[in-house]
């Protein structure tokens, strides 16, 4: 049985204490194991901040571009076996252990094209310099410089490689080194990651750690120049929110959490229409893709009342001739859940929102002998306003149709009974609609994703999360904020306004210094 | 005895329960009082997201920037009024309260300023629009839109009219109806602003209340999309920042709080350098005005070792020729502190900071029979890295001379044992000096003033809140951001990315849509 080793103060090192088993979703059979104990947090942060910092500081915007360039590429080139391992490890078929794994690449990627811009530059300029006395000899700039602390990265499962890399090349860029926590269940694809980013000798000391296991007593340890960056359940963002620690040395928290993401038919759209097969496609995607456990994935949509009955039955359609099983058979089009946990989780959430809908396709009841298996399940509710439906997302592959008046006022009051999400996407082809419907989403949705006609198979769905936009939603979603270019950054760094002589200031801090 | 009432659901009333008595700082002579009880604080919110919310938004930036000049005007009327009331209730002296209430009418003149240039607009575009697909059909732009909850101010007792208005005015222009609660000791101040507010019938029905009290459980009742911003205490920001249903509810928290605020004189300034004369000013000035309640106030000056000597002489020379007394006469020039805990706090202070320090002038002891009143203090550390001078701020008016290398490096790591903080101050007139302290300082700072023979007297001093620069630090500061310009809109907006087919998303979101 291999025992996943934590990468800490330069050096490999097995964990010690009870093991955690790490299972193959398919079959059940045990694949890894993590250790918790044995790692001291205290020096791990110091270590970061000692050494991984000032290191990562000493180079410019453009050096650092370069080094994500480089960990893009070694990913890359171990790209198949880790599709392998994800397969194994994560119960995904070919197709979505791509998504992850092309995630972490594509993103690394993207951040060096960003840093890559900014060459030689150590610190950001913030807008444009501002005269603040009588005359203009008195001014002002605001910049954005490198903290001084460790980034602490906790993890989801289910993007073992994107989530990880996404937040490092963001963290990386700014001048921040890593301390990595993968989630436990799939480990396995994070530690070959780490082991890659490891041996590929890019990075300098200090700058990149990875833990495979608990966090142990880590955030008692952290610092006013820390960070800690979060994805995982809303109850455990809000245990983080009110850690003891980190509310008294005020460390910096960025939290994703749960997601009631919708989507919404728009009333002007019929059968017909081009953006209705967009519609049908992408719901039924979301529903499908990772087995479900997408935080950006659907899990309402919203439709208008008198076309309930043609949605439900050309998504049930849909999802009912997709086939479920090994992913590693390359037929498979949805594999298992990726723990027994997500098991008994998904399938009790199916059974407490089924209590308020009939079941269009798929349900609770187990489809396989062995592994994490459940059905692609559609649900249609009774009533478009019951709390069930917006109140507890079901980490799987569940959605649920709502009916609505066809309002678009309407559709935007329902979706902000969610409590605040990552994504919420409008199906529409009228210009006012689409106008109106984004600026209701726009407060309770950190993302709003439009399909049109127009836009035909051009876009990218909207449970798919690009580099160039912000990613994050208020409310129940953690109140984060991740990506979104440069802005992705900002977690990072200090703002800090600049005051004095313009001669000096102008000079020294404004736009494009050393550029 | 006047009660001093709210002003909540478009109604004055009267509190209920025990009385909190205000006094005349120079004489003790209570003034008036606020009560508690009596209020409902979860339809005080109701009547802010129901009624004032939508009528802000249904206003576009410019018109609410007109509603902003009115107010300036306002309290620009009652100048002569306020300033009087200030010096009874806060033991200003004259000079000291027009600091407090022009403050209050030029931060909404300015932010008047601001909202107007955006004209007929209602949200905000964020940076560029971006390509996300393989062709440009796919395109993506980032609005800020109005949140739609209320914003609740718990601000501090040194500023009661600027601190309730900066507030204010970057709420109001974003669209976020206010619930203002001033500090006690000065709420007669705060309460006759409020009066000027809700007479002037500027604000719709819903947009402003205001708490003459304590807060009871309304922290209870915010919700996600509401905000809290509170200028206090570390201890009590820690407080709020763990505060359960905050916590829970996910609420948006901006805190400001205890800062040591650090003045460094640069080791290439001699005597007779111009720079040496303002740095002895401000740092005279910092110490003096609003007798040292000021949260921008130097606490740590970082002198050359070999200048110690000096500045001592020079700066206790300053301090103790002024006239320390009754704020009403004319030729005083500090006055008492705030209230009697405020007194209480800072002697205990200024004894144990004297216990590692000599005391070049000043001290804790009584230097009145009556009122709230301590001499300006300026004490000498034995020793620049003794950690008492950088973990507690005596907020009164008391500063301490750490003698420092000369090195700018060190400057920089001696500021930093401050653990966070709102300004720093640099005087110097070397320009690598300049560069190298400044981005040294900036990860602690919210703010770096410097001052240089250059800038000569046409700079506001560091302890000034401009509304162009932003207000906020790092760490023990609380790590929050006030002002800035339109930076200080974020906090009560949400930004949010737009995805979609770009003939759509360019046109409705794009950059200056309707300008």
């Amino acid at each position: 049985m291999q025992t996943l080793t934590s990468y800490v103060q330069d050096r490999w090192i097995a964990g010690q204490g009870a093991a955690v088993p790490l299972y193959n979703a398919t079959t059940e059979q045990p694949l890894a194991e993590t250790r918790a104990g044995g790692i001291d947090f205290a020096a791990v942060l110091k270590h970061a901040r000692d050494v991984g910092g000032p290191a990562l500081r000493a180079l410019s915007f453009g050096e650092r571009a370069a080094l994500l360039m480089a960990l893009s590429k070694a990913i890359h080139a171990a790209r198949e076996e880790l599709i392998e391992l994800s397969v194994q490890n994560a119960g995904t078929t070919r197709s979505d252990a791509k998504f992850d794994i092309d995630g972490a690449i594509g993103t690394l990627a993207a951040y060096a094209g960003f840093g890559s811009a900014l060459g030689s530059r150590r610190f950001l300029v913030d807008g444009a310099g501002v005269q603040l006395g009588r005359t203009a000899r008195f001014w002002g700039e605001h910049v954005l410089v490198p903290r001084l602390g460790a980034a602490v990265h906790v993890n989801a499962f289910n993007f073992p490689a994107w989530n990880m890399m996404e937040k490092a090349a963001c963290a990386l860029l700014a001048g921040a080194p890593v301390i990595e926590k993968p989630g436990t269940p799939t480990a396995l694809v994070a530690w070959r990651v780490a082991e890659l980013v490891v041996q590929s000798g890019v990075l300098p000391a200090g700058a990149y750690q990875f833990v495979a296991g608990s966090v142990g007593d880590l955030l008692d340890h952290m610092g006013p120049q820390d960070s800690l960056a979060f994805t995982g359940s809303s109850a455990t963002a809000a245990k983080l929110r009110g850690h003891a620690n980190l509310v008294r040395q005020n460390v910096r928290i960025n939290l994703e959490a749960d997601s009631l993401n919708c989507a919404i038919l728009g009333s002007d759209v019929d059968s017909s229409a081009d953006v209705y097969g967009t519609f049908l496609s992408n719901v039924a995607l979301d529903i499908t893709q990772k087995t479900g456990q997408k935080c950006t994935a659907v899990r309402r949509i919203f439709v208008p009342k008198d076309r309930v009955g043609d949605v439900r039955a050309d998504l049930a359609a849909a999802l009912s001739k997709l086939k479920v099983g090994d992913p590693a058979e390359s037929d498979t089009r949805m594999g298992p859940l990726a723990s027994a946990s997500q098991l008994r989780d998904v399938r009790a959430g199916i059974d407490r929102l089924a209590a308020h809908a009939e079941v269009a396709c798929g349900g609770s009841k187990p489809i396989r002998e062995k592994g994490y298996f459940v059905a692609p399940t559609l649900l249609v509710a009774r009533d478009g306003r019951d709390a069930a439906f917006h109140a507890e997302e079901v980490f799987g592959p569940c959605a649920t149709i709502l009916p609505y008046d066809g309002e678009p006022a309407t559709a935007c009051e329902l979706a902000a009974l969610g409590g605040g999400g990552l994504v919420a996407s409008l199906y529409s082809n009228d210009a006012a609609t689409i106008e109106q419907v984004v600026l209701g989403l726009a407060p309770w949705h950190g993302r709003v994703w439009v399909g049109s006609d127009k836009l035909a198979d051009q876009g990218l769905p909207p449970g798919m999360v690009l580099p160039a936009s912000i990613h994050g939603g208020p409310g129940r979603a953690g109140g984060g904020e991740e990506l979104g270019g440069l802005r992705g950054l900002a977690f990072y760094l200090q703002r800090t306004a600049v005051q004095g002589f313009k001669g000096y200031v102008e000079s020294s801090f404004g736009c494009a210094p050393g550029a």
